[in-house]
Protein backbone atom coordinates (compact mmCIF):
# COMPACT_ATOMS: atom_id res chain seq x y z
CA UNK A 1 0.00 0.00 0.00
CA UNK A 2 1.53 3.57 -0.72
CA UNK A 3 0.17 7.17 -0.10
CA UNK A 4 0.36 9.39 -2.62
CA UNK A 5 0.01 13.30 -2.10
CA UNK A 6 -1.10 15.30 -4.91
CA UNK A 7 -0.93 19.59 -4.84
CA UNK A 8 -3.89 20.92 -7.01
CA UNK A 9 -4.72 24.01 -8.18
CA UNK A 10 -8.37 24.52 -10.03
CA UNK A 11 -10.02 27.24 -11.34
CA UNK A 12 -13.53 27.21 -8.88
CA UNK A 13 -15.50 29.14 -11.59
CA UNK A 14 -17.12 25.88 -13.12
CA UNK A 15 -17.61 23.86 -10.33
CA UNK A 16 -19.96 23.32 -7.06
CA UNK A 17 -16.99 23.20 -4.74
CA UNK A 18 -14.20 20.79 -4.11
CA UNK A 19 -16.24 18.12 -2.53
CA UNK A 20 -18.49 15.47 -4.38
CA UNK A 21 -21.95 15.35 -3.57
CA UNK A 22 -24.93 12.98 -4.85
CA UNK A 23 -25.27 13.12 -8.47
CA UNK A 24 -21.72 15.21 -8.43
CA UNK A 25 -18.84 14.99 -8.78
CA UNK A 26 -17.24 18.15 -7.92
CA UNK A 27 -13.40 18.54 -8.30
CA UNK A 28 -12.77 15.63 -5.73
CA UNK A 29 -14.87 13.64 -8.04
CA UNK A 30 -13.54 14.43 -10.92
CA UNK A 31 -9.80 14.23 -9.40
CA UNK A 32 -10.77 10.09 -8.22
CA UNK A 33 -12.01 9.34 -11.68
CA UNK A 34 -8.83 10.33 -13.32
CA UNK A 35 -7.03 8.78 -10.68
CA UNK A 36 -9.16 5.27 -11.51
CA UNK A 37 -8.19 5.94 -15.36
CA UNK A 38 -4.74 5.66 -14.22
CA UNK A 39 -4.56 3.19 -11.37
CA UNK A 40 -7.55 0.66 -12.35
CA UNK A 41 -8.37 1.25 -8.69
CA UNK A 42 -11.44 3.16 -7.21
CA UNK A 43 -10.10 5.54 -4.54
CA UNK A 44 -10.75 7.89 -2.09
CA UNK A 45 -9.10 11.31 -2.06
CA UNK A 46 -9.05 13.06 1.39
CA UNK A 47 -8.66 16.90 0.82
CA UNK A 48 -7.53 19.44 3.22
CA UNK A 49 -10.45 20.80 3.62
CA UNK A 50 -13.40 21.78 1.26
CA UNK A 51 -13.86 25.05 -0.81
CA UNK A 52 -16.65 26.28 -1.85
CA UNK A 53 -18.86 26.63 -4.70
CA UNK A 54 -16.65 29.03 -7.05
CA UNK A 55 -13.38 29.41 -4.38
CA UNK A 56 -10.17 28.70 -6.36
CA UNK A 57 -7.10 26.61 -5.35
CA UNK A 58 -3.59 27.45 -6.06
CA UNK A 59 -2.62 24.19 -3.97
CA UNK A 60 -5.22 22.55 -2.64
CA UNK A 61 -3.48 18.92 -0.84
CA UNK A 62 -5.30 16.11 -1.06
CA UNK A 63 -4.20 12.11 -0.85
CA UNK A 64 -4.89 8.57 -1.23
CA UNK A 65 -3.98 5.01 -0.95
CA UNK A 66 -3.03 3.28 -4.04
CA UNK A 67 -1.62 -0.52 -4.43
CA UNK A 68 -0.38 1.05 -8.24
CA UNK A 69 3.28 1.33 -8.87
CA UNK A 70 3.39 4.30 -10.91
CA UNK A 71 6.03 6.57 -10.00
CA UNK A 72 5.05 9.92 -8.20
CA UNK A 73 6.20 12.16 -10.48
CA UNK A 74 4.96 11.23 -12.98
CA UNK A 75 1.05 11.27 -11.50
CA UNK A 76 0.89 14.95 -12.81
CA UNK A 77 1.15 14.67 -16.13
CA UNK A 78 -1.01 11.26 -16.02
CA UNK A 79 -4.05 13.10 -14.31
CA UNK A 80 -3.71 16.20 -16.01
CA UNK A 81 -4.25 14.70 -19.22
CA UNK A 82 -7.74 12.55 -17.93
CA UNK A 83 -8.66 16.12 -16.20
CA UNK A 84 -10.88 19.12 -17.34
CA UNK A 85 -8.64 22.17 -18.48
CA UNK A 86 -9.76 24.15 -15.25
CA UNK A 87 -7.95 21.60 -12.60
CA UNK A 88 -4.46 20.76 -12.75
CA UNK A 89 -2.35 18.53 -10.40
CA UNK A 90 0.92 20.86 -10.08
CA UNK A 91 2.58 17.98 -7.85
CA UNK A 92 2.71 14.40 -6.61
CA UNK A 93 4.70 12.82 -3.75
CA UNK A 94 4.40 9.31 -1.64
CA UNK A 95 4.46 10.05 1.71
CA UNK A 96 4.38 7.59 5.16
CA UNK A 97 1.23 5.92 5.55
CA UNK A 98 0.15 8.38 8.79
CA UNK A 99 -0.40 11.36 6.61
CA UNK A 100 -3.81 12.46 6.09
CA UNK A 101 -4.68 16.06 4.25
CA UNK A 102 -7.01 16.96 6.66
CA UNK A 103 -5.79 15.49 9.93
CA UNK A 104 -2.22 16.47 9.51
CA UNK A 105 -2.79 19.83 8.64
CA UNK A 106 -0.45 22.63 10.04
CA UNK A 107 -1.19 25.73 9.08
CA UNK A 108 -3.76 27.56 6.40
CA UNK A 109 -3.16 30.27 3.78
CA UNK A 110 -5.68 32.01 1.64
CA UNK A 111 -5.71 35.42 -0.10
CA UNK A 112 -8.89 36.89 -1.02
CA UNK A 113 -8.83 39.52 -4.25
CA UNK A 114 -10.88 42.76 -4.22
CA UNK A 115 -10.71 44.60 -7.25
CA UNK A 116 -11.23 48.14 -7.48
CA UNK A 117 -11.45 49.40 -10.73
CA UNK A 118 -13.96 51.67 -12.07
CA UNK A 119 -15.10 49.29 -14.67
CA UNK A 120 -15.70 45.58 -14.97
CA UNK A 121 -12.60 44.06 -16.23
CA UNK A 122 -13.66 41.07 -17.80
CA UNK A 123 -10.32 39.03 -17.00
CA UNK A 124 -10.72 39.60 -12.92
CA UNK A 125 -14.55 39.22 -12.71
CA UNK A 126 -14.03 34.85 -12.13
CA UNK A 127 -11.16 36.10 -9.85
CA UNK A 128 -11.98 39.24 -7.66
CA UNK A 129 -15.01 41.29 -5.85
CA UNK A 130 -15.80 44.37 -7.65
CA UNK A 131 -16.10 46.86 -5.54
CA UNK A 132 -17.38 50.03 -7.03
CA UNK A 133 -17.69 52.35 -3.80
CA UNK A 134 -15.00 54.66 -2.09
CA UNK A 135 -13.45 52.01 0.45
CA UNK A 136 -11.13 53.47 3.34
CA UNK A 137 -8.50 51.01 2.99
CA UNK A 138 -6.39 51.97 5.36
CA UNK A 139 -8.95 51.38 7.41
CA UNK A 140 -9.80 48.45 6.32
CA UNK A 141 -5.78 47.36 7.29
CA UNK A 142 -5.51 48.90 10.92
CA UNK A 143 -8.80 47.23 12.03
CA UNK A 144 -7.29 43.72 9.84
CA UNK A 145 -4.27 43.29 12.34
CA UNK A 146 -7.10 43.55 15.40
CA UNK A 147 -7.81 39.50 13.69
CA UNK A 148 -4.33 38.38 14.39
CA UNK A 149 -3.74 36.05 17.77
CA UNK A 150 -5.69 33.34 19.32
CA UNK A 151 -9.70 34.29 19.09
CA UNK A 152 -12.60 32.22 19.25
CA UNK A 153 -13.99 33.55 15.33
CA UNK A 154 -17.73 32.17 15.86
CA UNK A 155 -18.77 36.16 14.87
CA UNK A 156 -17.15 35.07 11.41
CA UNK A 157 -18.69 31.42 11.13
CA UNK A 158 -21.72 30.88 8.79
CA UNK A 159 -24.37 30.30 11.58
CA UNK A 160 -25.39 26.55 11.87
CA UNK A 161 -21.93 25.15 11.19
CA UNK A 162 -21.70 22.25 13.65
CA UNK A 163 -18.18 22.40 14.77
CA UNK A 164 -16.29 21.08 18.58
CA UNK A 165 -14.04 24.43 18.75
CA UNK A 166 -14.53 28.14 17.39
CA UNK A 167 -11.33 29.01 18.58
CA UNK A 168 -8.80 29.84 16.04
CA UNK A 169 -5.40 31.09 15.75
CA UNK A 170 -4.23 34.09 12.94
CA UNK A 171 -0.60 34.13 12.35
CA UNK A 172 -0.40 36.35 9.91
CA UNK A 173 -2.17 39.10 7.46
CA UNK A 174 -0.56 40.66 4.50
CA UNK A 175 -1.98 43.50 2.08
CA UNK A 176 -0.46 44.22 -1.35
CA UNK A 177 -2.12 46.54 -4.13
CA UNK A 178 -1.20 45.04 -7.79
CA UNK A 179 -2.87 47.52 -10.27
CA UNK A 180 -6.49 47.31 -9.92
CA UNK A 181 -6.44 44.51 -7.30
CA UNK A 182 -6.49 45.07 -3.54
CA UNK A 183 -5.34 41.40 -2.35
CA UNK A 184 -5.16 40.20 1.35
CA UNK A 185 -3.46 37.31 2.46
CA UNK A 186 -4.06 35.06 5.86
CA UNK A 187 -2.65 32.52 7.39
CA UNK A 188 -4.07 30.63 10.49
CA UNK A 189 -3.93 27.13 12.28
CA UNK A 190 -7.55 26.58 10.61
CA UNK A 191 -10.44 28.51 9.21
CA UNK A 192 -14.19 28.35 9.84
CA UNK A 193 -16.94 27.88 7.60
CA UNK A 194 -17.04 30.93 5.34
CA UNK A 195 -14.42 32.25 7.84
CA UNK A 196 -12.20 34.24 5.32
CA UNK A 197 -15.03 35.34 3.06
CA UNK A 198 -16.93 36.89 6.00
CA UNK A 199 -13.84 38.59 7.73
CA UNK A 200 -13.39 40.31 3.64
CA UNK A 201 -16.88 41.48 4.22
CA UNK A 202 -16.82 42.59 7.63
CA UNK A 203 -13.61 44.82 6.45
CA UNK A 204 -15.46 46.11 3.23
CA UNK A 205 -18.37 47.51 5.40
CA UNK A 206 -15.99 48.46 7.94
CA UNK A 207 -14.09 50.49 4.79
CA UNK A 208 -17.10 51.80 3.43
CA UNK A 209 -18.41 52.89 6.80
CA UNK A 210 -21.67 50.48 6.61
CA UNK A 211 -20.71 49.51 9.97
CA UNK A 212 -19.25 51.61 12.75
CA UNK A 213 -17.91 49.01 15.41
CA UNK A 214 -14.35 47.80 15.49
CA UNK A 215 -13.17 44.55 14.90
CA UNK A 216 -12.16 44.04 18.67
CA UNK A 217 -15.98 44.32 19.10
CA UNK A 218 -16.99 42.41 16.65
CA UNK A 219 -14.84 38.91 17.93
CA UNK A 220 -15.99 39.68 21.46
CA UNK A 221 -19.50 39.54 20.82
CA UNK A 222 -19.86 36.30 19.66
CA UNK A 223 -22.40 36.74 17.73
CA UNK A 224 -22.68 36.42 13.47
CA UNK A 225 -24.76 39.52 13.59
CA UNK A 226 -22.29 41.74 14.46
CA UNK A 227 -20.29 40.80 11.65
CA UNK A 228 -20.16 42.45 7.74
CA UNK A 229 -21.54 40.34 4.75
CA UNK A 230 -20.17 37.06 3.53
CA UNK A 231 -18.16 38.73 0.29
CA UNK A 232 -18.38 36.56 -2.89
CA UNK A 233 -16.68 32.90 -3.37
CA UNK A 234 -14.76 34.23 -6.30
CA UNK A 235 -12.65 36.23 -4.68
CA UNK A 236 -10.90 33.42 -2.46
CA UNK A 237 -8.01 31.18 -3.03
CA UNK A 238 -6.83 28.69 -1.36
CA UNK A 239 -3.17 29.24 -1.79
CA UNK A 240 -1.14 26.79 0.89
CA UNK A 241 -1.30 24.07 2.94
CA UNK A 242 1.49 23.10 5.69
CA UNK A 243 2.42 20.40 7.35
CA UNK B 1 -25.39 63.08 -35.96
CA UNK B 2 -23.25 62.02 -33.04
CA UNK B 3 -19.71 60.32 -33.29
CA UNK B 4 -19.02 58.16 -30.20
CA UNK B 5 -15.88 56.17 -29.93
CA UNK B 6 -15.51 53.29 -27.59
CA UNK B 7 -12.61 51.28 -25.70
CA UNK B 8 -13.82 48.18 -25.19
CA UNK B 9 -12.30 45.24 -23.14
CA UNK B 10 -13.06 41.27 -23.67
CA UNK B 11 -11.92 38.03 -22.84
CA UNK B 12 -11.66 36.32 -26.59
CA UNK B 13 -12.10 32.37 -25.33
CA UNK B 14 -15.88 32.12 -25.62
CA UNK B 15 -16.29 34.28 -29.62
CA UNK B 16 -15.13 33.72 -32.68
CA UNK B 17 -13.65 36.68 -33.19
CA UNK B 18 -14.80 40.70 -33.24
CA UNK B 19 -16.36 40.23 -36.01
CA UNK B 20 -20.39 40.00 -36.84
CA UNK B 21 -20.43 37.01 -39.13
CA UNK B 22 -24.19 35.78 -40.73
CA UNK B 23 -25.96 34.12 -37.97
CA UNK B 24 -23.16 35.13 -35.30
CA UNK B 25 -22.99 37.81 -33.14
CA UNK B 26 -19.35 37.93 -32.14
CA UNK B 27 -18.31 40.45 -29.70
CA UNK B 28 -19.33 43.18 -32.73
CA UNK B 29 -23.00 42.18 -32.42
CA UNK B 30 -23.35 41.82 -28.95
CA UNK B 31 -22.03 45.63 -28.47
CA UNK B 32 -24.15 46.45 -31.29
CA UNK B 33 -27.23 44.75 -30.23
CA UNK B 34 -26.40 46.47 -26.57
CA UNK B 35 -26.40 49.97 -28.07
CA UNK B 36 -29.93 49.14 -29.67
CA UNK B 37 -30.92 48.61 -26.17
CA UNK B 38 -29.37 52.20 -25.04
CA UNK B 39 -30.18 54.21 -27.66
CA UNK B 40 -33.22 52.30 -30.29
CA UNK B 41 -31.08 52.63 -33.13
CA UNK B 42 -29.38 50.17 -35.08
CA UNK B 43 -26.03 51.20 -35.52
CA UNK B 44 -22.53 50.02 -37.30
CA UNK B 45 -19.95 49.70 -35.46
CA UNK B 46 -16.43 49.73 -36.82
CA UNK B 47 -13.88 48.15 -34.71
CA UNK B 48 -9.81 49.24 -35.28
CA UNK B 49 -9.34 45.55 -36.82
CA UNK B 50 -11.09 42.50 -36.00
CA UNK B 51 -9.36 40.16 -33.92
CA UNK B 52 -9.17 36.64 -34.41
CA UNK B 53 -11.43 33.55 -32.82
CA UNK B 54 -9.81 33.52 -29.18
CA UNK B 55 -7.91 36.76 -28.71
CA UNK B 56 -8.58 39.59 -25.94
CA UNK B 57 -8.51 43.11 -26.11
CA UNK B 58 -7.80 45.16 -23.36
CA UNK B 59 -8.43 48.47 -25.49
CA UNK B 60 -10.13 47.69 -28.44
CA UNK B 61 -11.29 50.94 -30.00
CA UNK B 62 -15.09 50.96 -31.97
CA UNK B 63 -17.04 53.86 -33.01
CA UNK B 64 -21.06 54.86 -34.14
CA UNK B 65 -23.22 57.16 -35.26
CA UNK B 66 -25.92 57.78 -33.07
CA UNK B 67 -28.56 60.51 -32.84
CA UNK B 68 -29.20 59.46 -29.73
CA UNK B 69 -28.53 62.08 -26.61
CA UNK B 70 -27.20 60.23 -23.94
CA UNK B 71 -23.96 61.95 -22.15
CA UNK B 72 -21.02 60.15 -23.13
CA UNK B 73 -19.82 59.41 -19.68
CA UNK B 74 -22.82 57.50 -19.22
CA UNK B 75 -22.78 54.68 -21.57
CA UNK B 76 -20.13 52.60 -20.10
CA UNK B 77 -22.14 51.51 -17.60
CA UNK B 78 -25.42 51.73 -19.86
CA UNK B 79 -23.90 48.87 -22.07
CA UNK B 80 -22.24 47.10 -19.58
CA UNK B 81 -25.74 46.13 -18.17
CA UNK B 82 -26.26 44.35 -20.92
CA UNK B 83 -23.55 42.46 -22.34
CA UNK B 84 -22.32 39.56 -21.57
CA UNK B 85 -19.69 39.77 -18.64
CA UNK B 86 -16.93 39.09 -20.77
CA UNK B 87 -16.95 42.24 -22.80
CA UNK B 88 -16.94 45.19 -21.14
CA UNK B 89 -17.10 49.03 -22.58
CA UNK B 90 -14.40 50.60 -20.30
CA UNK B 91 -14.59 54.18 -21.97
CA UNK B 92 -16.91 56.12 -24.21
CA UNK B 93 -15.78 59.76 -25.44
CA UNK B 94 -17.70 61.73 -28.32
CA UNK B 95 -15.50 62.46 -31.11
CA UNK B 96 -15.52 64.87 -34.35
CA UNK B 97 -17.73 63.43 -36.93
CA UNK B 98 -14.53 62.34 -39.10
CA UNK B 99 -13.42 59.81 -36.58
CA UNK B 100 -13.12 56.79 -37.87
CA UNK B 101 -11.55 53.81 -36.06
CA UNK B 102 -9.97 51.86 -38.59
CA UNK B 103 -9.13 54.90 -40.87
CA UNK B 104 -7.48 57.06 -38.27
CA UNK B 105 -5.38 54.45 -36.96
CA UNK B 106 -1.76 56.16 -36.34
CA UNK B 107 -0.29 52.81 -34.41
CA UNK B 108 -1.50 49.41 -32.31
CA UNK B 109 0.10 47.78 -29.95
CA UNK B 110 -0.19 43.97 -29.11
CA UNK B 111 1.08 42.17 -26.14
CA UNK B 112 1.55 38.24 -26.24
CA UNK B 113 1.59 35.99 -22.82
CA UNK B 114 4.07 32.97 -22.99
CA UNK B 115 3.47 30.79 -19.51
CA UNK B 116 6.33 28.58 -18.98
CA UNK B 117 5.53 26.89 -15.47
CA UNK B 118 5.85 22.97 -15.77
CA UNK B 119 2.39 22.46 -14.79
CA UNK B 120 -0.90 23.71 -16.61
CA UNK B 121 -2.47 26.68 -14.67
CA UNK B 122 -6.21 26.72 -14.93
CA UNK B 123 -5.96 30.72 -14.10
CA UNK B 124 -3.21 31.48 -17.45
CA UNK B 125 -4.46 28.32 -19.87
CA UNK B 126 -6.92 30.82 -21.44
CA UNK B 127 -4.92 33.42 -21.55
CA UNK B 128 -0.89 32.04 -22.61
CA UNK B 129 0.80 29.82 -24.69
CA UNK B 130 2.51 26.94 -22.79
CA UNK B 131 5.86 26.35 -23.57
CA UNK B 132 6.93 22.57 -22.36
CA UNK B 133 10.02 22.97 -23.56
CA UNK B 134 13.34 24.75 -23.08
CA UNK B 135 13.59 27.85 -24.50
CA UNK B 136 16.38 30.39 -25.31
CA UNK B 137 15.16 33.84 -23.96
CA UNK B 138 17.72 35.28 -24.17
CA UNK B 139 18.44 34.40 -28.23
CA UNK B 140 14.67 35.09 -28.55
CA UNK B 141 14.80 39.07 -27.59
CA UNK B 142 18.10 39.16 -29.66
CA UNK B 143 16.31 38.25 -32.50
CA UNK B 144 13.35 39.96 -32.04
CA UNK B 145 15.00 43.65 -32.22
CA UNK B 146 15.79 42.64 -36.19
CA UNK B 147 11.60 43.06 -36.22
CA UNK B 148 12.35 46.77 -35.40
CA UNK B 149 11.95 49.07 -38.41
CA UNK B 150 10.22 49.54 -41.87
CA UNK B 151 10.09 46.28 -43.64
CA UNK B 152 7.83 44.02 -45.83
CA UNK B 153 6.44 41.48 -43.48
CA UNK B 154 4.97 39.34 -46.42
CA UNK B 155 6.62 36.08 -44.40
CA UNK B 156 4.41 36.67 -41.53
CA UNK B 157 1.23 37.14 -42.54
CA UNK B 158 -0.93 34.06 -43.14
CA UNK B 159 -0.92 33.03 -46.70
CA UNK B 160 -3.56 33.64 -49.31
CA UNK B 161 -4.47 37.14 -47.61
CA UNK B 162 -5.41 39.77 -49.89
CA UNK B 163 -3.99 43.45 -49.09
CA UNK B 164 -2.27 46.74 -50.73
CA UNK B 165 1.03 46.88 -49.44
CA UNK B 166 2.85 44.43 -46.75
CA UNK B 167 5.12 47.07 -45.54
CA UNK B 168 4.40 47.53 -41.51
CA UNK B 169 6.76 49.23 -38.96
CA UNK B 170 7.69 48.16 -36.05
CA UNK B 171 8.32 50.88 -33.60
CA UNK B 172 9.08 48.94 -30.34
CA UNK B 173 9.39 45.80 -28.96
CA UNK B 174 9.50 45.12 -25.15
CA UNK B 175 9.98 41.95 -22.99
CA UNK B 176 8.82 41.67 -19.23
CA UNK B 177 8.57 38.73 -16.95
CA UNK B 178 5.82 38.29 -14.66
CA UNK B 179 6.62 34.75 -12.79
CA UNK B 180 5.66 32.68 -14.69
CA UNK B 181 5.04 34.42 -17.71
CA UNK B 182 7.25 35.46 -20.43
CA UNK B 183 5.44 38.72 -22.10
CA UNK B 184 6.54 40.12 -25.54
CA UNK B 185 4.75 44.08 -26.01
CA UNK B 186 5.17 45.13 -29.76
CA UNK B 187 4.35 48.46 -31.14
CA UNK B 188 3.57 49.44 -34.76
CA UNK B 189 1.72 51.30 -37.38
CA UNK B 190 -0.38 48.55 -38.47
CA UNK B 191 -0.01 44.48 -38.62
CA UNK B 192 -1.06 42.09 -41.72
CA UNK B 193 -2.95 39.23 -40.74
CA UNK B 194 -1.81 36.97 -38.01
CA UNK B 195 1.47 38.54 -38.00
CA UNK B 196 1.74 38.87 -33.99
CA UNK B 197 1.17 35.17 -34.17
CA UNK B 198 3.84 34.18 -36.81
CA UNK B 199 6.41 36.53 -35.18
CA UNK B 200 5.97 34.54 -31.84
CA UNK B 201 5.63 31.33 -33.57
CA UNK B 202 8.82 32.02 -35.17
CA UNK B 203 10.58 33.02 -32.09
CA UNK B 204 9.63 30.04 -30.49
CA UNK B 205 10.97 28.23 -33.02
CA UNK B 206 13.85 30.16 -33.18
CA UNK B 207 14.49 29.65 -28.97
CA UNK B 208 14.03 26.07 -29.28
CA UNK B 209 16.60 25.52 -31.92
CA UNK B 210 13.68 23.99 -34.37
CA UNK B 211 14.71 26.88 -37.28
CA UNK B 212 17.92 27.69 -37.49
CA UNK B 213 17.55 31.09 -39.61
CA UNK B 214 17.77 34.44 -38.11
CA UNK B 215 15.19 37.21 -38.65
CA UNK B 216 16.59 39.09 -40.77
CA UNK B 217 16.78 36.13 -43.37
CA UNK B 218 13.31 35.53 -42.41
CA UNK B 219 12.28 38.89 -43.53
CA UNK B 220 13.94 39.11 -46.77
CA UNK B 221 12.72 35.78 -47.99
CA UNK B 222 9.30 37.18 -48.18
CA UNK B 223 8.05 33.86 -48.00
CA UNK B 224 5.47 32.77 -45.15
CA UNK B 225 7.68 29.06 -45.34
CA UNK B 226 10.94 30.54 -43.81
CA UNK B 227 9.03 31.30 -40.86
CA UNK B 228 7.76 29.52 -38.19
CA UNK B 229 4.51 28.04 -36.15
CA UNK B 230 1.59 29.99 -35.52
CA UNK B 231 1.01 30.85 -32.15
CA UNK B 232 -2.16 30.13 -30.97
CA UNK B 233 -4.93 33.07 -30.74
CA UNK B 234 -5.14 32.45 -26.81
CA UNK B 235 -1.96 34.24 -25.92
CA UNK B 236 -3.08 37.14 -27.49
CA UNK B 237 -3.96 40.70 -26.02
CA UNK B 238 -4.89 44.03 -28.47
CA UNK B 239 -3.99 46.44 -25.69
CA UNK B 240 -3.78 50.39 -27.40
CA UNK B 241 -4.58 51.77 -30.54
CA UNK B 242 -3.41 55.45 -31.00
CA UNK B 243 -5.17 58.20 -33.29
Amino acid sequence: MRNIKLEISYLGSNYKGWQKQPNYLGIQGNLEYAIKQITGETVKLNGSGRTDSGVHAMAQVANFYTENEIQADLIPKALNSKLPKDISVINAKEVSLEFHSRYSVHKKKYKYQLYLGRRRSPFLAPMSYHLKCDIDIEKMKTESEKLIGKHDFISFMKKGSSIKTTVREIYTIDWKQEGELLILEIEGNGFLYNMVRIIIGTLVDIGRGKINRDISEIIEAKDRGYAGHTAPAQGLFLMKVDY
